[in-house]
């Protein structure tokens, strides 16, 4: 019988480990992408794209052989190359292989329509998106996803770390679980459905079994507008967690969450970090501020008329942002006790004043990335706000059972990844920082 | 400024904490949720549901004060107790805490329906399933959906390490990956649209930007049978890399995943491993064996008829199951080859013969939880064989052009989470181990 026994040694060698000194003088084998070529007679670079950056290889004096082979080489060309691992300074890293034999693994039909190995691409980004995965091979563009992976990661190894429970439920439901009129329907084997617009539900549910819990998955909003900060679809980073003693728990939890995410992205993500020119924020300490209040400071601060007592304007949240930059050079903010009016069903009222919620956003540089807050957890409270908001409970049977029968205080919260990437890096369309967004018009690649 | 500054100590204490030599005769303070009483007469048992597992804390010789505080205990409670722990032989864990106070956070409204403190719960699928969030916090159903975590997170750490990326794809789209009429359908802004069967085509084209990537999502497939082994939205594990030498350097990628999942489960998941009494499957060496020759095989072992010479039957999955397990004392079985016919459009063919792949199934104790292979890189090929299918190219656009512009050799494969656990917990049925399954005829809760 013949056997699949797991991964042996790679004959290819990967950056990081043609970097170590011992490499230095070895002949190695490699494989990569030509991103670009610059024959200056003499002497050829071929560059190629790999995983993890660019390297150099070089064609000098070269065997007849050798010669012939490489005048067949093109930009897009998948290849395994043959050489002699060299300091060079000039070179990217510092390093760069002499080559001493090439093999071409796979070739384009076309060239690139679009320089993919220039610094910052040179397109639209309606034109970037319509060629996503082709301007992906960009090194900045491609940057940004690498460091999207290490906030991800960063969550789930924070929480895990803290006795979360990792789960993942249903995106297909027969009923929302906020409500409103932002609903993907669809018939589902001839009854109708919707697309989930958040985990929030099953989380809370969830919380009964396990305490902690989180989900990263997709969740989908119908919302009718196309703005520089909304998609349809997109990815959230939901926790709820039981046994807090009040909302103020969950800030505390997302603080240590961030300060990992970004101790991760300083530790292994330098590189990409250093291709987009980013500088994480702190997460020491995050202040925090009653909405009221904050909607007063501003409009003290900026001479601003208070027009929408319930809710925080764009306009007031990059004002927030930039009063707490430059009176305590914070980069985050919680914004606490939002009116319960703008609050979903669930979210649990200020006995000392039932008008505000026990509740946060945080803003990011002017940008809300979480909304967060601790939830009725009595199954009486529970009824009795649902039938003062005159809502329907269809569809609420199981939901409302798991408090029938008993849950531990709790609370939770929600972070758009593609929101907190966006902010993290500085971008001005969250566009930027979605693989393959989906809006109003985009529904393809 | 009030600020938040992150996690501080907890004041209350998990299991793991508590069995640490060093807690015992201390006073500690815990919180659970009331998840069994047995009131002995001179002593009660007051055992606690913590998400770690139980602990049992003790009423012997109370005060008059906790006496009466003790009275209003009931299972369904949340509370936070405080005593002093000792050392009980017969005491889950071989520990317990002599109460000293206890302050009951949150109460049920009603007794729970169902005794979820049994060590099997008497209930039927259909009922388990019609009140999940409630059976659920059964100590049996719980721990499966804890191994589940196991999996999902050895997969991401072990591919982490592997230098896959994480990528994150649309559910929404405009075209199938693979055709088929299996598709659940919306309206996307008066726009036909469908859900993602799969990841395949957007992870492939992510090949050309990171080489290795992968991604764990929620996938929709509108299959219209109601069987044990099918869920209409399930959880697919999904891997594609580039610069392979063939098929089998997947196969390498999957042995090795799957024994890095099993030492992760064996060292971190060991309780609950006790809890359902499962037993760890071999994975040092996995064989593999020709589509054709599997069929031969256990044709000739089990005098069996070949009916369907293009596919695997069930029943003959089960078989091929048996027979390795029998003859080699192998639990996983690679089956190689299968026939172009029943294999996307995007799947290698054999060039030693055309009619079959450079594709495979992994079959674990009889049962498929794989499908991968080897995907045609160029494009000329990709273009003939979509032509020879008479496939529309609409909405492929951009997967086509990703392979105009040049594609390494890739391959890659999709593992269904539910299944795997399923398998490795020797359950009947898949809808154990899905949190909310999705069928044809459930939607809710």
């Amino acid at each position: 019988m013949k056997y699949i026994t797991g991964l042996g040694k790679a004959d290819t060698m990967e950056l990081s480990e043609i970097l170590l000194p011992e490499t230095n003088g070895k002949s190695i084998l490699v494989t990569g992408m030509i991103h670009s070529i610059r024959d200056m007679g003499e002497i050829k670079f071929i560059i190629l794209r790999k995983r993890e950056g660019v390297f150099q290889t070089v064609l000098e004096n070269p065997s007849q052989t050798l010669q012939k082979k490489a005048e067949s080489l093109r930009v897009g060309q998948a290849i395994k190359a043959e050489g002699i691992v060299r300091r060079e300074m000039r070179a990217p890293h510092g390093i760069e292989l002499l080559l001493t034999g090439v093999e071409i693994l796979s070739a384009p039909a076309a060239p690139l329509p679009i320089a993919v190995d220039k610094w910052k691409l040179s397109a639209s980004l309606e034109a970037k998106l319509d060629q996503r995965a082709i301007t992906l091979r960009n090194l900045r563009e491609r940057a940004k996803f690498k460091i999207q992976e290490g906030i991800c990661r960063g969550f789930r190894e924070f929480l895990t770390k803290q006795g979360f429970t990792e789960i993942h439920t249903p995106k297909i439901g027969a009923r929302a679980s906020e409500g409103g009129a932002n609903l993907f329907k669809l018939p589902y084997f001839h009854r109708p459905a919707v697309l989930a617009q958040s985990p929030q539900l099953y989380k809370q549910m969830m919380v009964g079994v396990f305490d902690r819990v989180f989900e990263t998955g997709p969740v989908f909003r119908a919302e009718k507008h196309n703005t520089k900060r909304h998609l349809n679809e997109y990815t959230s980073l939901d926790l709820e967690m039981g046994y807090i003693d009040g909302f103020l728990d969950i800030c505390c939890m997302e603080t240590g969450l961030l300060r990992y995410i970004m101790e991760l992205l300083e530790r292994e993500y330098a590189s990409e970090l250093k291709i987009l020119d980013v500088s994480l924020p702190k997460t020491e300490k995050i202040p925090y501020v009653r909405f009221d209040e904050a909607k007063q400071l501003i409009s003290e601060k900026y001479h601003r008329q208070i027009r929408t007592p319930n809710d925080l304007e764009p306009e007031e949240e990059a004002l927030i942002g930039e009063y707490f930059k430059s009176e305590y050079d914070a980069d985050f903010v919680f914004v606490t006790h939002y009116p319960s009016k703008k609050r979903p069903f669930y979210a649990m009222e200020d006995p000392a004043d039932e008008k505000y919620t026990l509740s946060f956003d945080l803003l990011f540089r002017g940008l809300e990335i979480t909304t967060g807050g601790q939830r009725i957890h009595d199954y009486n409270r529970l009824i009795e706000k649902i039938e003062k908001r005159g809502m329907d409970t269809e569809g609420l049977e199981a939901y409302l059972d798991c408090f029938k029968y008993g849950m531990p205080p709790h609370g939770g919260l929600g972070i758009g990844l593609e929101r907190l990437t966006m902010q993290l890096l500085g971008e001005e369309n969250i566009r930027e920082t979605s693989l393959f967004p989906r809006d109003m018009t985009r529904l393809k690649p």
